[in-house]
């Protein structure tokens, strides 16, 4: 998949990774090289008003009649700094390595066929993640999204503006009659167990937090301990106490705290300020919104017993998903008719499918992430199971295409 | 003492504290207002090698004959970069009022009185810490000042030379008879005690490590807990850890984590990376040596236990320091003969009456900080205790020079 690669080249780091924040300049150039390539495929390119790219390949049904509604693939092509080549990308690429193909063998299908490119799908940038999608979906109000602002203040409006990703297309524009994303497993599993495709049929829920602790600064040498109001401490405190919570919560959940910053941040100064971001994980919402409720106890109970004052503000909450069955079932079916090892699975990352599920029967097709790496440059897929990937794609495309 | 106040007013922060690290342009700033007020007091002004500043008031005896040795008193004007406006500063410019004192009253002394601001003791820029000081005892090679380099990477001696702080006295020339530093506490003791004057006995060891922790950076929600190789929740673990070994030594053993940075710092990616400092003290060398010892011994259990590579890296270790026996007395005497209530104690931070110490008779006067808050800009003692610690100061140094 040679245009995964030369994608790949644009925020290119030393590493062999790719760092492609959302609106960034290489976000702008990696755009402007998709809609390239999506009008040399010949599709018709429209941008909405997030900066979601859409490329359709016409049916042959009437414009206006019930078919007319796309069968929609794609994913997103923003990445984490660390990121790796693969994570969004391979799910665009692909699908406009199907719909090339499709014209090279001569394949018209019924309805038409958009291939999408959603908007800050990473969140790092700005929260939440998935956001493109989530707009697109029409569960978060466009101008919201438009004025989140990043670590450095920068308004996301301005920064679309800026790169000229503001499009004229009104937000939730196109409503596909489905949606399946191909997308790397990013996780351990399918290369664990020998298994080539992942039929993804379930998402786990996702909560981030930022918490912001506030002790007082003071000298590292004559501050006795217990006199010390350690932010940094409670922070770390925090950190270890989360990783408990999720080992025994059990059933899969996981916890992260995967940004901290101390303040003042000197050798001989006890932190008066810690900033840190929690990431909480799990497929069952009861259970994830407990372990929410746990850790606003628990940090309380924290702020009280050592003098501290502590704030915790949601950057993100998205409750679990449970794709489209008859979906899951079809790339199974497709899957097996290719003679590859399938299995269902739940997806730990979150997706944009997981937004279109909310306006249309939606599922995803993992395929797998050598070592379980990714949102690492070191992040890889064999050729050959990203091959197998697509041609599980172009199947299923087909056959929902045609229906 | 206006002349403090004056002085806080280079590198002045909203908070009403001071940023003046070593070698930036407010510490040039600082360094050529105090060259002025020493000039204006008839000072002789010297600069040595590595940028410490002297000032020299002559006294009545010859100027090659056994009482030509100095006797010396001062501190530093660099400040942490949430400093207070009292931590250095205040011995600095009470020394230069004394010296004006004595003016303003014709009182001449056999010996001459020196004035020194020494380079970089608050080491958060460049490690270690009271590096003039420590250079000026002939103990760290210039040439090794010189070529330390920052967190940026500016090397000392070429930031040295861009503020022209670096003058042409030859480190080590100036040979006290005695030193004498009057200091801030900075920690919480006079003001609990109610007591006016600390003279100051000893001084506790202190060691500084920077600890790196190599895992693995992996995407947040698709790594399953055993799975991880999380540099961030190993760092929490450390902090949390070092807290208690701090706590279960005892004997005022502190422990701080002050400085951490996790990569690459994202909300939805496993830390791969850490780097954080250790800040370790205790006033028995022995009891120091052995708690370094079992922090060693447990990284190399954290590496082995959880899949990491740790490195720890010195930065900075002074033993513990005992002053001299007779100037701790003399402080005392005179504190009580002004009707000041007086105690021994031990310094908790590191200051540069330590490395004087090891090449003349060396002690320290101490008065309360309020709240015991230092290295924070709320920082205060009140202009009472200010004029107290000084008087003390003029009687101890009008007696050691004319011994
Ligand atoms: N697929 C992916 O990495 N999405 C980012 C959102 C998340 O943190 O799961
Ligand atoms: N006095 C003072 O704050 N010195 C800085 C060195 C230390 O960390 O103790």
């Amino acid at each position: 998949m040679q245009r995964l690669q030369d994608l790949a080249a644009i925020g290119a780091t030393p590493e062999g990774g790719v760092c492609r924040l959302a609106l960034t300049d290489a976000d702008r150039d990696a755009r402007a090289q998709l809609m390239a390539w999506m009008r040399e495929a010949g599709l018709t390119v429209q941008v909405d008003a997030i900066g979601n790219l859409f490329g359709t390949r016409a049916g042959t049904a009437s414009a206006d009649g019930a078919d007319a509604a796309p069968v929609m693939t794609g994913s997103h092509i923003d990445s984490v700094a660390t990121g790796g080549r693969y994570d969004g990308s391979y799910g665009v690429i692909a699908g406009l390595e199907v719909l090339r193909w499709m014209d090279a063998h001569g394949i018209r299908t019924r309805r038409p066929i958009t291939l999408a490119a959603f908007t800050n799908e990473e969140g790092v940038r700005w929260q939440p993640d998935m956001m493109g999608s989530l707009v697109h979906a029409g569960d978060l109000p466009l101008q919201q999204a438009l004025d989140a602002r990043d670590r450095d203040g920068l308004r996301l409006g301005d920064e679309l503006r800026r790169i000229g990703a503001d499009g004229a297309l009104p937000v939730g524009t196109i409503r596909p009659s489905a949606y399946v994303e191909l997308h790397i497993e990013q996780g351990p599993r399918l290369e664990a167990e020998g298994v080539t495709i992942g039929a993804v049929q379930d998402l786990q829920g996702i909560a981030w937090r930022e918490v912001t602790i506030e002790g007082q600064s003071n000298h590292a040498g004559t501050t006795p301990l217990d006199l010390r109001r350690d932010a940094g401490l409670a922070a770390a405190r925090l950190t270890v106490w989360l990783h408990a919570l999720a080992e025994r919560t059990g059933g899969g959940m996981v916890a992260t705290v995967g940004q901290l910053a101390l303040h003042p941040g000197l050798v001989n100064v006890v932190p008066g300020r810690a900033t840190l971001t929690v990431d909480l994980r799990h497929t069952d919402a009861a259970v994830l919104d407990s372990a929410l409720a746990e850790l606003d106890a628990w940090l309380q109970a924290l702020a009280a017993g050592h003098g501290l004052r502590i704030g915790c503000r949601a950057l993100a909450d998205s409750p679990p998903v449970r794709f489209d069955a008859r979906l899951v079932e079809l790339i199974e079916d497709r899957a097996r008719a290719r003679g590859l090892s399938v299995c269902r699975m739940t997806s730990g990352a979150g997706h944009d499918a997981q937004m279109i599920a909310r306006i249309a029967p939606a599922a995803m097709i993992f395929v797998p992430s050598a070592a379980g790496l990714s949102h690492n440059p070191r992040e890889h897929t064999a050729p050959a199971d990203l091959a197998h990937g697509a041609r599980v794609l172009a199947d299923v495309l087909r056959t929902l295409a045609d229906e």
